[in-house]
């Protein structure tokens, strides 16, 4: 008997995207797709999926707060207010919890409320998540029972920087961090701004210095900047709630892009002693040897979205000037709604639930 | 008689976009459109323009080259080495001359052979090149005799930063000029890499640190932040050249959209003093006050490239953090054919000659 | 003293593309927009334009019906049912109107309300109402008081039938118009089903046999294989409720294309008689000699959305097997917003106020 | 030891989704993927693949045609003439061919020469081929040596008119079939005509009455039209010349698209007898009832490009008017690349060698 799973916020994109990842999983087997909007709906109908997924229909938060009792864990794709009502109520009814919000993201309650607007979650519950970038947080995700999975931006600058902060090789003080991302990013929306017509053709910066990613960001970094992470089994979100280490501020500028899916991040810094490139993709190499979803390219030209759409890669290259305090370039690509979000959250899954890591899963791309 | 002016290069994109502009100019004709590869071809047919400039075939650079010495003006839409040589016979010839390629950009010889990998022009003849940022430089370019139009992406990155530079409201050592454009400005493709199978919906970053623009935004700036460069009545391209100041080292890292016109560019750097945003912006509607192509915004997000498509406008907005050594990130939008191409080469055009500086220009957008 | 024109429903797309081109038109004013969602918002600031135009601010309908009433002309760009009042009661006060809407297209009460789902408009007022298919009836626009602007996709079915139909050159009994659309055409939408998402690389059928634009374009084909119908002052909508000539029935296939813009309209039928493609193209091109905003081209390659957008163009070719009973493939172009609709109501209104029929509008294209 | 399959022309698009597709298959190896242009690049790096098949590096032809001898199956998505003699080579050496070209498709020699332009394959030959439309000729496919693959646009205008024409409910002498594609129909391209600036945002028709795939249509209408052909153990391709049927005409406008992927076919014919779309939707779901491949739906605006864009699925829905001689209108969606070619030619492959039909094959769509 493969264990149960369910969703609640099945039908946004990244609920959809989860739904897909689901379906297609040989491990688990999706128990129930909760959605206020759609109940009644049949899944095969609104995500196109087969097999038992496909004949379920969608039913209400209500009832799926009953079904879930009975699962091992449970995927929330909610804002994250609902995530921190329905991450306590679950988890004290042991039910593994891996939630795709910002609610358990941030360890310093001032910095969640000033990113997020209400009250952070108690410290008690806090301290018990684990930040779910898999590759930096392994060993703490295996068995946990909160997973706070990670902002998509997040993402993409995290995995590139990490090693490098790591090694020593460059420095913090002005980190600057450029993405632009398609516009599921903003989830399904009813309004003009969002339509065909407003945005084809359109470019545009939006919360510039704002962005809620921006403190989960800083957090990660500081982590890094500041020593191993993944020896003590409490990782990521908690380490800055802590005091052990203060956060990296970077400068984050995400922009909107006229295509469905896809982040492509830049990231500037500088070395902190005279390298060449060949010596930083090294670094990046080794630090990402064996990883099942992470490549790392020898030029930033290679890493493009179409290496990452519909894939739970992330791809990763690097350029610089070889002096001490020489400019570093560090591009990414990933797709936002899987490695930033669904695909990391079935990866979380997995080492929640002891499977195989990279079960439902795939690293192959459509060529386009 | 209206003036005469002649282009080379005409059926690439931006002398196409030149020979629209001219073919709508209430006060020059065109005397000929000079494309070897379009040899007898209607201007009508390719450019898709009515009236007289429609009645012309396109010609053989030789026979152009004949026709031009008639002329009052031509614009040169062609590659640095061919400009180069064209600007020289033709100049010789006091035919006023547009050069839309880098070759006159560039005041210091030896960056101008690293970034476009041959001789420099010989230093009589470049000392005699106007840069033409037209609001930066336009008493200069009055009765100029060879101007040297700006690069795309160098007008999008220049135009937000040099107030502030001069205001001394921003630090000028860790500029980080982050812009993406659309596929034109990559010319006219027979190529796998430019299909639209290949582009759409991927985005990548490409000659990373290693842009032809770069030196040319560097000596910009640094001519900015050495104090004012109009009034001596050669500016821009010669200052370098001439020692009077070094060149301000910048970050630049371009990336390639899925769109076929457009440049947004976001800048970031830091604040000198503490300052509110709500200053800076001061300061760049001073700066632009009056300027018919120059819009500047309260929000980052009202700067976006519907705004701009098809029009000579840059679009300018800043956010920042008010501290000391805050951050400030600057974003600017423009139409990479109109205002950083064709567009601003014919505002240098109607300055040469003395003309209205906006005629055949537009500033109203489409909505798209 | 220029005419003043007042625009009703000017926020929405057609409006802001009539916003667009009367602030260019160099002999009317505009002298009020009137769009109740945007009360007091500057037009400069929603539709991107200049000068006095700009300088407006949007007005409520209440507001703007006092201002019409010392107009020459006001254009509407609203709903049917608010078309028919408004036409009504400025018809009344000897005010010029032009409707965008369907309200007065139709002649045929019955037709008009199966395919509206309301009652059609008083016959005393439909009969004075020209069909604005400029081209086909411009004796009777001349100084016409209420034009009823025509379809989109019935303008693109129409123009290049009718010759071949007046011709005798085509039969009628299987008239197949196969028409795709750029998004725009279904107006602005705050819905998820019109979001970039949702529509970027899909495309899809919609009513199918069933679209309103069907009578509409029933209505000219009859007219025209039923004789000419430009001689009798009285023409297009009125034709048919006066039972001159039955409908010409057509099969009509809608699609939405995930672009802003433009319609591509096949339309299928039969050769009457043995004749080779150049035999139609001189047809089509003889019906259009001298016509602005038409142009024959002799392949069907040539006609492509590129030549259009933008413009008030509409694009003509013709493909054929040239025995008797041949297959006849008619391949027209033109953009939804402006020969589909406000280039079309300025083209009419300049006949209406006896000015120049092209002013105010371009057949220049921009190539991309 | 599974079957060892080859791809010949693995670097073209159709090549490219062999690739991914066999890369993903339970049953089979992919022994070499052949590319003249590509030889001793890595599959991984181009084809975006992992395992066993992205370790694999392209040989050339004259390589490949030596392992191709120990190989179960080959597929080649090579021109037409090169099909031919691959074919024949091959086909000698008892090797299993499916042929992704044109070569063999068409029955009639003088068809296939006036759509081909080369002399048509041996009769002999000819008349051993298969065609591939797998949900009509399942039987005569199975242990099939050589099968000819059909086009995207008749196998997107085949399957949805084919159970109607059996069943006489609709008429055959005036079908129009209306087709718009994406540009990788168009195969790789260096070439300016399909660059991203040339073909965004435009749309035009093609090859209208010429394009090569309407004898192909016309001869599978035929063949449903004159009786059952699956019963034989020879069908398609081989009727037509052996005179059991003449030909079926259709009109056929194929347009291109500036979408990469997808076929969205609207086909137009009359009601042979009064029927409700009800009842034709009851006939091609009792047609196509347990096919793994093909969906009917019950409103056309169910069909569209998202359900279908990377599935080997065949969307279908009907609407008409229901009375005797009333219009009909077929709509069908495929992904041209998978159903529409590298899809369909799996499918095809699993029946020649005996294995799952589904196998390596997904009806599982991304929801974009």
């Amino acid at each position: 008997m493969q264990p149960r799973i369910g969703i609640f916020g099945a039908s946004g994109y990244a609920g959809l995207e989860l739904t897909r990842l689901l379906a297609g999983h040989p491990g688990v087997q999706l128990a129930f797709a909760a959605s206020e909007r759609h109940v009644g709906t049949s899944v095969a109908d609104l995500a196109g999926v087969d097999g038992a997924t496909g004949k379920l229909t969608y039913v209400s938060f209500e009832a799926a707060r009953a079904a879930a009792k009975t699962c091992a864990a449970v995927l929330l794709a909610t804002p994250a207010e609902i995530s921190l009502a329905l991450a306590t109520e679950l988890g004290e009814a042991g039910v593994g919890v891996i939630d795709l919000s910002g609610a358990f993201r941030i360890g310093d309650a001032a910095a969640y409320t000033a990113a997020y607007g209400h009250a952070a979650p108690p410290s008690a519950l806090q301290r018990t998540a684990v930040y779910g970038l898999t590759e930096l947080h392994r060993a703490a995700l295996r068995g946990a029972k909160l997973v706070a999975n990670p902002g998509c931006y997040a993402t993409a600058a995290t995995l590139p920087l990490v090693p490098l902060l790591r090694a020593g090789l460059v420095t913090t003080d002005s980190i600057v961090i450029d993405a632009v991302s398609g516009a599921s990013g903003a989830g399904r929306r009813a309004s003009e701004d969002y339509s065909l017509v407003e945005l084809h053709d359109n470019v545009r910066a939006y919360k510039v210095l704002t962005h809620q990613h921006r403190p989960e960001i800083a957090q990660s970094l500081a982590a890094a900047a500041g020593g191993p992470v993944d020896g003590d089994g409490r990782a990521g979100p908690g380490s800055a709630a802590e005091g052990r280490c203060g956060l990296i501020d970077v400068t984050f500028v995400p922009k909107l892009l006229p295509i469905p899916r896809g982040i492509l991040a830049t990231i500037t810094t500088r070395l902190a002693r005279a390298a060449y490139a060949a010596e930083l993709t090294r670094v990046l190499r080794a630090a990402y040897e064996g990883e099942p979803f992470v490549r790392v390219f020898d030029r930033v030209e290679d890493v493009d979205l179409h290496r990452v759409i519909g894939t739970n890669l992330c791809a990763i290259a690097v350029a610089c000037e070889p002096r001490a305090g020489g400019r570093v370039v560090l591009v990414s690509a990933l797709d936002n709604l899987v490695k930033g979000a669904a695909g990391q959250a079935v990866q979380n899954l997995n080492l929640m639930l002891q499977l195989d890591e990279t079960a439902g899963l795939s690293a192959a791309r459509r060529f386009h």
